[in-house]
């Protein structure tokens, strides 16, 4: 596309494998991010981003910064020639969340005003926005579509400011008809870039599902921890929409390729394969796949988690042409490549 | 109470009138204001405030000052003990923060985060929010109580910053037990403290009913506007709720009360009289109160407008030992004092 693109929070788990398929589609990139969610940096440069590098054997222009700095924002859109933004930077733990609301509240809709407002000065109107399912509450009808009602029933801090934004970029494409936004509700990333050089690797206590599976297989952790059993779902347990962190990837390059085509001011896209998978499910297919034995014991449902998520998928095929292509034993191999040959993290 | 109150948007219609009400309840007031929605200012000194002075006989400290500028806002902390806080600052403009979203979001969402985060940092957790009717959205059910839904189908940007934030404010008030929160909303404040001496002028183009109808009736506009006349209503203009501007003061001042007395982390209040007054009873009422001829035309619908908004005012009535006094004709009795005594605002 040889756009100029803009990554926020470029050096975490989504955004630095976006990234690769960025350069891969001869975009370049301006990274930032402020490594609240990430590991491994070192004065000021990103150890995934340097993987990055080596995966794609392009240059990656890096700032660390932080979205809640708006001179420091401005410096470099003035510094830049900008074509559109991706705007992954947010907190996103969500038991975090309810326990720091005013934290979340501060860094997600801060950051994303400060970003809105500096696009505007220098004219750049083009904004791909990373959303989730969480903004659909508990759904009543499957597979979800993007009419759904969004914003009821949010159980989590760092769901509603995922919805809050959705209706702020609502309205601001509204007044002024330069906006070009496209918004993308993901739903359950997993994975790793096959190459095994990056990866996801919470820097916080966390409870993703993958993460934790992969840490008990690998010794860093004695038994996974399934919360719920008794959703109605066919084997008890949640039902989710697993998606490759890859597919999620080219999925942002097609919607960046949608904007540079077309001009509906807003448009929303679920990113989700259409396919719901229990989390029992993900287990098995991950013994399978790694040959290995993931000891797991299901307690009581954690507050906030709902029983069944999974997308419908169609839109995203229609208007972007973009499709999710890697299977669920892709995402536990590429996964687990990556954990293999970074135990550590 | 002799508290030191911390009132954000002193200078304001509805600040000012409540600080009367404060000073007259023996409360110490630091008073702060941008003045984007005022006149008559001069060398950051508040003419409303002046005029307070002259009615209570008593001093309030204020500063100008805008809460985007947290460094400012802490330095007040810093230098007062302040005991709770009234937070009126807001753009309050309908039609305006449909057009400018952004400054909209950003003023009323990052004003208020910045308070919260200063209060948190002063130990400072009592804390008296303006939210609106507005949070209803097209209410389904009348009178409106303060279980009825909220946050679906609001019309405008303006409304969405106080849904919004009562949602924060019910977020951080589980966060964090020592929070103690009031969440008031106002139905259609009208009128003016007995005086004359302050009142309702606002700065920008306006299509409030009150100053219209006045405006009209002084001479300083020929015809009254009347949007709508079409509704599902006993004349066919819209219905409202109509209160004293006096009565929501001493609401603010029953809530801070409530505040020192109890602590139930968050709670919220209609602040209105349970009476349901159309547009054309309003216009008619001030005709005869003031005696004057107001003319009007009646035209179609203004878009974001609902039919029929009026309060169940019994919660306040029950846990604030707080009722509405002031009769409609008081209303209008009293703005016409001061639209008289000051017929250039």
């Amino acid at each position: 596309m040889s756009k100029t693109v803009f990554v926020t929070g470029g050096a975490g788990y989504i955004g630095s494998h976006c990234i690769v398929e960025l350069l891969n589609a001869n975009c370049q990139v301006i990274a930032v991010d402020n490594f609240v969610n990430s590991v491994g940096e070192e004065n000021g440069e990103s150890a995934a981003l340097k993987k990055v590098e080596i995966i794609t054997g392009k240059s990656v222009t890096f700032y660390q910064m932080d979205l809640l700095d708006i001179t420091e924002l401005d410096a470099i859109f003035h510094k830049h020639k900008i074509d559109c933004v991706i705007h992954f930077a947010a907190m996103k733990a969500v038991g975090e969340s309810m326990e720091y609301p005013l934290l979340y509240y501060k860094n997600n809709i801060i950051g994303m005003l400060n970003l809105l407002e500096v696009m505007e000065r220098y004219n750049c109107y083009q904004l791909v926005f990373s959303s989730s399912c969480t903004v659909y509450g508990e759904p009543t009808e499957f597979p979800v579509t993007e009419n759904h009602s969004i914003g009821q029933n949010i159980t989590n801090v760092y769901g509603k400011t995922k919805y809050f934004i959705e209706e702020m970029l609502e309205d601001i494409s509204h007044s002024n008809e330069k906006w070009n936004i496209i918004a993308l509700r993901y739903f359950n990333p997993l994975g790793a870039h096959p190459s095994g050089l990056i990866g996801e690797d919470p820097t916080k206590p966390f409870s993703n599902i993958m993460p934790f599976i992969s840490q008990v297989a690998i010794g860093r952790k004695t038994v996974l921890t399934i919360f719920g059993g008794d959703y109605e779902t066919p084997d008890g347990t949640g039902v989710r929409d697993y998606i490759h962190v890859m597919d999620l990837a080219s999925g942002h390059v097609a919607a960046l390729s949608y904007l540079f085509r077309k001009h509906d001011r807003i448009k929303v896209f679920n990113l989700g394969t259409g396919t719901g998978v229990s989390v029992l499910d993900l287990v098995k297919t991950f013994e399978k796949v790694t040959n290995t034995v993931v000891p797991f014991k299901i307690t009581g449902r954690r507050e906030g988690d709902i029983s069944i998520m999974y997308a419908d998928a169609k839109l995203a095929e229609t208007e972007l042409n973009w499709k999710a292509k890697h299977t669920l034993e892709e995402m536990c191999a590429d996964f687990w490549r990556w954990q293999t040959m970074n135990p550590n993290g």
